[in-house]
């Protein structure tokens, strides 16, 4: 290390002549290189300085506790291999050293690393640490293809010039495969000749597509923890999931990355990654917008749907996409006590609070007996499509799937066509009844049932606490949209918008209009 | 800002109970933030220590002293706006403390700003820096676009399976126009249907197509600062350019993002990027890779090219891109003072300390009295086939050029008939001369006149002083390998080896046996 150290006579760096490097710091800032490069996490741990109040930050957010930057460190499998090319030391005094040090990859690039060094009873530790290193090409949870633009929009421009669109990996873009979420789909699948008629109509309407995102296998989860291509980052709320199946396309517009996320929502996919991510996200009627070009998971459920960070922006692309309304109702908002009560209390409490601020809103106690049944239907429903329209390909090739979307084509490979048509009719008794209870007015009910969770065993039992309330619109085949709140902690969640099929645009221009 | 700091009693963070947030540093936090908001540059300056120890560091390097960081800013225009999330304070001693903030961009995603603050005689100052930014989807200056793969290698596999191409944006790619470096251009290209030559070959041996990338405008320039995409960043050495025009598969390889840099040479384009990365390249004898799918730019001195951070990987390539060799000769090494006297001292010397590592070397004197008419008579010729070939489409396009390229194409639009035929000759002429001159050996000279320049006026300078070392093989169509080499400051320059034309094979060969 050359001891580039600025300090002041006595007092420190930015007051005078540098304070030399005190004694142990160099041996302890090699140790712990040393510890990095092969990974002794013991080590590791020691050289980071015990307590809540330890830091260390990198590109996927700020650990804050020794605890979380020692758990971090178990399930990481080591950094990535380096060598210092500079360093530079700041003495505070001589208890106190920030090194600040350039390293080069040997993957290639260079990045940084900041580290504040105290001298404590147990040795120099590390109190805070900073890591850059260099982005890789693109972000391969997020994103399979991106480009400047992928694919230009009209020349002739529209009313969508300058927005940029994340299609999620379902949608034919022309000259790409379809991928999936499934890399032995993807392998196989032929290079599309003609784009998705959503794409199609975006790109016709002065859109640009940035790129191709990212979905769980065959848009068959709500988590976004894609087995093969890893878990796209919850920009909002860091090392918790994205929400999915549109889970790419989501955190792609949380990033900025792109202004429009073109999606699908079959129990959720759409309505579910908006909330965890606090973005706008519209649902739409089932049929109202052309699944030409679509790869399909249930179709009797199966609808296109965007998400963006704006309400206005939202209800330009409707403005596109959608057909006229074929409907016409009233904005008088009604509110289920029995479905809010479906939602963790910090989820109500939030859409509460929103339905507090605005005032005339219709509370009404509905025969919610049904539900549990109506979901069962609908997931039945769903599965028993989903095998029936991928089962030919996958009946062989079970082993290519992630674990949980494998166990549930699994269990839908296993639904006889009896209990299928059980579930069939109750889902036509459901969306009968779902249309007359929401009848001409605007049904107000939570996004999902909580914010955002964490990866891992929890998620299946969060899939089914949210498909309770999301599965509503779905059995309905209703329009729905989902905007932004956040609870009292400030984490994001969602307040979603029901109406009668074939009123997108009036719901769009409500919640426009709410948004202010 | 929530003073969660950790301090020791008495003597600072890591050591005890946290010491007090001192008095005046929250607001000097603030007033920096608001000037960063407001790029009220001169703030910033003075919120900064003065001196040559102060730090700032992003994801474009580290920059050491106040005047460099002021003089960065002072050029950038501004930081992107984004709010304070989270902030966390450790306190050294009453004049020192760390700030660690994270930051919420209002483009998207969060960032994190690490400073050491330190109370000096003029106030509180920030003494060093590092700020991270959430990444853009891709880097424009590199890539146009980039996939997780684009093309994926052939089922089958081959040699180069598990290799990635960063191609050029001049060869065809199936699916995606070529862009040639000009928004104008690219925008009126037709989609390609079948990939270019080279680009079939790599992906039938088991290469994946990683994406496409910038290249200077039409490829005429060797500096790599594209006026529409920006400079890709030379990883190797901060802030200078990263040499062209094969400069974003130069900078992608660099970086470590693909594995093959695939590019053309027609006046040094890829042996000047590899001298200024660091990396090894291959110019290959003129005609022994085909060009179907290639853009040209002057076809008789135009060859494709690739370069790689490693010989044994170059020669892999050559391996399924070349045919056999067609002649044959010796391993002997020439080197001709007058042409090493070519370059700057410090790449002189960098080439003279590896050829006295080699042993057996033959010095010969040759006539280069000509050369400097050599060299016009190669630019005349090029600049005269360049407007030829391009000049139909450019002749009412020329305000879509950036100022260098506009100004080449604008002198080459101006060559008579007469003064073309005169430089032909003159090429005929040195041809001849310069593969007598080689004869069965191989030729070692620096593989361009400098290390990587900066940016801005000086360019052309290079570029022409370059040039006179580079057009030897040029006007040869010969084939000519770059080896990294050092200068003894440790920036990267590259060593040339020439041969007669057909020998590319046997170049390789040597290269690698040279490289151990």
């Amino acid at each position: 290390m050359s001891a580039a150290s600025a300090g002041g006579a006595g007092t420190g760096v930015g007051t005078g002549t540098p304070l030399p490097v005190p004694p142990g710091l160099v041996e302890a800032f090699w140790a712990y290189e040393k510890a990095l490069m092969s990974n002794d996490v013991d080590a590791l741990d020691r050289l980071f300085a015990p307590g809540e109040a330890t830091l260390r930050g990198d590109a996927d957010g700020l650990l804050v506790g020794h605890d979380q930057i020692a758990a971090f460190r178990s399930g990481r499998g080591g950094a990535p291999q380096r060598r210092i090319v500079q360093t530079h030391v700041q003495v505070t005094d001589d208890h106190h050293a920030l090194v600040v040090a350039v390293t080069e990859l040997a993957r290639g690039g260079r990045g940084q690393q900041t580290q504040l060094w105290a001298l404590t009873p147990g040795g120099w530790k590390v109190t805070a640490a900073h890591v850059s290193v260099p982005a890789p090409a693109l972000d391969t949870r997020v994103w399979r293809v991106v480009g400047d633009p992928l694919v230009p929009g009209s020349a002739t421009g529209g009313p969508l010039t300058g927005e940029t669109v994340a299609v999620k990996d379902l949608f034919a873009v022309a000259g790409h495969v379809v991928g999936a979420g499934n890399p032995a789909w993807e392998a196989a699948a032929p290079v599309e000749r003609r784009d998705a008629e959503a794409v199609e109509r975006l790109v016709e309407a002065g859109a640009a597509v940035k790129g191709i995102t990212r979905t769980d296998e065959f848009a068959y989860s709500l988590a976004g923890t894609n087995h093969h291509y890893g878990t796209p980052p919850n920009p909002r709320v860091p090392r918790r999931v994205p929400g999915g199946s549109t889970s790419g396309s989501a955190t792609a517009v949380s990033l900025g990355q792109a202004t429009i996320g073109l999606g699908t929502d079959t129990g959720g996919s759409i309505r579910v990654p908006s909330a965890y991510q606090g973005l706008a996200g519209i649902r739409t009627t089932h049929g109202a917008v052309s699944v030409r070009g679509l790869l399909p998971l249930a179709p009797t459920f199966d609808t296109v749907g965007w998400l963006t960070r704006d309400v206005h922006r939202l209800r330009a692309v409707g403005d596109v996409l959608l057909p006229p309304d074929t409907g016409s109702g009233s904005s008088e908002l009604v509110v289920v006590p029995g479905l809010l009560g479906l939602a963790d209390p910090d989820v109500r409490a939030a859409v509460e609070a929103w339905l507090g601020d605005l005032g005339l809103v219709v509370r009404e106690g509905w025969p919610l007996g049904e539900l549990g049944a109506w979901l069962q239907a609908f997931q039945t429903w769903q599965a028993y499509e989903a095998w029936s329209v991928r089962g030919g390909w996958l009946a062989d090739r079970m082993d290519t799937l992630g674990p949980d979307v494998r166990g549930r084509f699994e269990a839908a490979s296993r639904i006889s066509k009896a209990d299928a048509d059980v579930a069939w009719d109750t889902v036509q008794t459901a969306r009968t009844r779902i249309r007359d209870l929401v009848g001409d007015r605007v049904l107000v009910l939570p996004s999902s049932s909580s914010t955002a969770p964490r990866p891992g065993a929890g998620l299946q039992a969060t899939r089914d606490a949210t498909m309770r309330l999301t599965c509503v619109a779905g059995l309905g085949g209703l329009p729905a949209v989902s905007l932004p709140l956040r609870t009292r902690s400030g984490t994001p969640c969602g307040v979603c918008l029901v109406a009668a099929p074939g009123r997108d645009r009036a719901l769009l221009d409500l919640a426009a209009s709410l948004a202010g």
